[in-house]
């Protein structure tokens, strides 16, 4: 199985699609094409990685039956289009997170997928973290014995944009879709109640409707409580932690840093900060990640580790976190389950 | 002022009353006398630290016109009626939490020690643990700017005896009841509701019908929002921290430990457990908190740093907490204004 | 057996006279009496700790047959013949660190006090240190295997006064002698060979011809290579560091801080100085210390932990190192067994 | 400046060269062949990383006149004749360490490079390392003001094969010529003597004539105390740390792990191994070490960050610590500048 096999066309060639490509072409995968809307943009990446082709319209990828398969890397509200699109001409999906922000829209992109019979893999990179996949291991392992409660401790170093607020779903579909993901990997089980008790301390981030630092209760199926504390902002930077509590004791994971050195002076001992971002803290979560997609295109008998419904029951968790937000109550999770209030409320 | 004035007597010989005689011994007050309905045990507490006398009755303390003040650490039932004797026999009171377990009771009994001039100081030895006091002070000194999120951690190494909990009012009005304390110590603002997520693990505690593992979310009157992770069980021992999240950056504190060793084996890195339980962790604070309490006793125009109201607040929290977690809902504080629900409903 | 029993006499009512009457208090003692040169010295001490008597002439105290121990916290110069005269007045006698600067001067006392048939414990307090005492109980039960290294960190916050350096027998007697103490305590072996790479960067230090940084190496008997490193200068504060690689792997402490804080910034993470001075840090080990020499006089079965012969080996080790320095060269520790040689050069 | 553009030959496909010739491959360098004497092993490692040609005759490498630049990867006694040779044809040379370990080899190869008016580096990779780069700034930016002291402590987990033994030149010319970079590295000065304490705790390194466990002091020409603690076993793993002493405070580094999670159980508090070699520690070193070779070949105008003179001193004091081991004695560096005694005593 040489990876060099595997030929593949990237969609989107913004921050998240320069990751990807940068990563494929490390990981010797064939890329044949980048498609953006912006033709300069694909065009740059195209030459930075010696990939012989790039354009500004998907289809020229999708349409091409070399391809084996896509990575969306567009914006979310073009995913669902996408998927749709990459599932008709028979690609394997690499689709970065949310799938879209309405659950009847993700209902229908897996039910494509699934129709279609190609992959896909939803983008919640963290699960590849090793930190993460440790404290997983140990789980499973049984070494806290079984678990009571897990705290998801997740602060970014400063907010995006209120522009990018406004489309993006809100802080829980946006921000918090990443702890609810990892949540659920580590429990291994469903959540049935969210509880979220909210404040927007930003006035912008106020004045567009939402919320900047929370906590969010979970009330898992097997009787786990989990708790995510997050936000916006962190002086110290990005602050990625876990802890999980069994009968047999704890797990817990700090921090990365970009060295090991401390410094003792006459006023403290201290180290430089943290990793600052996503991008340099989870390099090897992506990489991983997508070897991890790799050896599922390659292998007609794997399934994807991250799938099309862990993508659904992220968002769930995301929509149920802003319904309680707004209205001060738990949340029962089966509220989504009948229709006509599948999606964020303008 | 010589400490070897304050001439005090010890109400109740258990374990904390143990802890405190020696705590007073060795600061040089004069202990004039110990009571305990067992004699035996107030007589031996009596020798081992030179005590002239001990009784089986209280009133032979209350009565004593030499004596400035008095130590009530019997049992929580009798804590009330103590304080009205002490109040009526102008004795300096320092009383163990929580006062009682019915905020009437609270009220009259803060009302009674006001009315007879005397000094109440209550049993939250945690406000003078190094860690906590070194957190507030950097909170006080803008160190983390304005704070938003606070996290306390609060987990006992195995549960009391389940006839215990029958009597104690429940983990939140017990063991919570210190966190809670704490989240007001720290953050110096009222809650204004609270929400618990909470489950009973162990069988014979749910048939207590308390829980034991619990989450608690605080929304303070300022906008901070606190959440409290309980257990009462944790296989490493006593777990005691706090974290707090400002604009400026955060500040928490780590377990104490009976040494600084690492042992680098061939199968892991590791240390020694935490601190086990509370009286090793917090004897440094035991010892504070009576200093605290001699100063107060000694100079009239000091007033004691933890007071009659904090203990009543810390009870309507537990109070509140209990009906969150018994009601799956968020409760508002004050619910507890008007009379009626004051107490744990039996 | 009870401590109130024990009868002692103090001698020297200085910084470390004044740390031993405070413990021994506080463990309840009976201190008889407190003998310091100046009168107003002596004389506060005793009040505060509710001493019935003091004076200037230690001959008070070694007469008065009613007293079982005496604590040796003179000047140096003055230990060895305090040392004689209790033990031709037969009291037990713990005398603080080092007996003497001269191994004959040392030898004699040591003699004198086995023929008197008192018991003499030698005031080495870090072996009473809880992060020590637990390097030492890893090697004994064998959890690091054999021993092959072991480093011994050990920095002062800030230089003595020069005309202290001049009358101590320079770093490697007054400050060093206890890493040599510590070195054997740990490896259980007696050094061989010792070797010094030493300056002096302080320009009065090097005036007074001594050095105020060194890197001592120790060849043990049992093959184990030791090494201490010394400055008589740590910005941050005291630093009491022993690490010990084994065939099993390594054991090391860090040092003690006044809390567990850690404080997050934009700038840097950050925790408070450690404990600054011998005081703070090893407060509990001379209370261990001392209680085990009360142990010590009152069991007439038990021998004094650290011993006179214990005394003697720390000195020994504190000539040749200081004989190394000046002659840069390996010096062998038999050198010092015949006699002419066996103080420091004038 | 592409570094596409950059054509490179790689002499040796063992164990290093596989690294050197994956991170080249990923750093998008043009690699012509590869030169091995086990064809197999050339032919494998070329068809890996997609490299056209592999032969067993370095000198068709070296006679290609389109490759701008040679690794030598081979064993140490083909490297002084191979650097010869490419600075004969006009190559740029990466050479590992060490050169060679005759001093008269050393400095022959070095005058040929220099008359050639190609390029040179030494591998002393770990100089890239983030670790020791943060410490290096740090004393060079003066954080920790006028330095005092440094400990380097360099363990390996496991030691070679006695067979390497014999021909490597030894514990102080293979291992710890490391840690004799590093110290001058980060002292930025020579050292002037070399004191060695050591012992061989393995009967089979005892009988080879080496050691297995050392302490070696440095005296450096501006004054510094150096001290490397070396084994050539430790049971937890690779360890890899420094420790810098300097008048403003201290600045040290921890070993790095694979994750930063710690488990909390009833036994202790725990965390995983940190890394446990050379390869998985530094990799990263490994990479950024061959880009700073890339950029050296790219730019005329630049010099090897680590130069044939590095490579000279590191041999130096290899070889002034073999004597000072054998001898037991201080040995001055300026024994080695008369000729004669420039190598290994056979």
């Amino acid at each position: 199985m040489d990876v060099r096999t595997l030929r593949v066309g990237v969609l989107g060639a913004g921050r998240i699609g320069k990751i990807h490509t940068q990563i494929l072409s490390r990981l010797g995968v064939t890329i044949v094409s980048i498609a953006d809307p912006g033709l300069g943009r694909a065009k740059a990446l195209a030459e930075e990685f010696n990939i012989p082709n790039s354009t500004t319209d998907p289809l020229d990828i999708l349409k091409d039956s070399s391809i084996h398969a896509v990575l969306i890397c567009s914006p979310t509200d073009h995913h669902a289009q996408q998927i749709h699109l990459a599932a008709q001409y028979k690609k394997h999906i690499f689709c970065e997170k949310p799938i879209a922000l309405d659950l009847a829209v993700v209902d229908a992109a897996v039910k494509a997928v699934e129709e279609a019979g190609v992959k896909m893999m939803v983008g919640f990179n963290r699960r590849f973290d090793a930190n993460f996949k440790r404290i997983r291991r140990a789980i499973e392992e049984g070494d806290v014995g079984d678990i009571s409660m897990i705290r998801i401790t997740s602060r970014d170093p400063s907010p995006p944009p209120v522009s990018y607020i406004k489309s993006s779903g809100g802080m829980f579909c946006d921000m918090t879709i990443h702890d609810f993901d990892m949540a659920r990997f580590l429990v291994g089980s469903e959540v049935e109640q969210v509880f979220v008790t909210a404040q927007a301390r930003d006035p912008e981030i106020r004045a567009a409707g939402d919320v900047d630092v929370a906590v969010v209760t979970l009330q898992f199926a097997n009787g786990v409580i989990g708790y995510i504390e997050n936000s916006r902002v962190a002086a110290y930077g990005y602050d990625q932690r876990v802890e999980v509590l069994g009968s047999k004791g704890a797990v817990s994971c700090e921090n990365n840093y970009p060295n090991t050195v401390t410094f003792s002076t006459g006023k403290h001992i201290s180290r430089d900060l943290p990793l600052h971002f996503f991008i340099d803290r989870y390099m090897d979560a992506y990489r991983d990640e997508l070897e991890a997609f790799i050896r599922v295109c390659l292998n007609p008998s794997t399934q994807p580790p991250v799938s099309g419904q862990d993508g659904r029951q992220a968002l769930k968790l995301g929509l149920a976190a802003t319904r309680s937000s707004k209205e001060n109550r738990p949340v029962k999770l089966h509220e989504f389950d009948s229709n006509g209030h599948s999606s964020i409320p303008k």
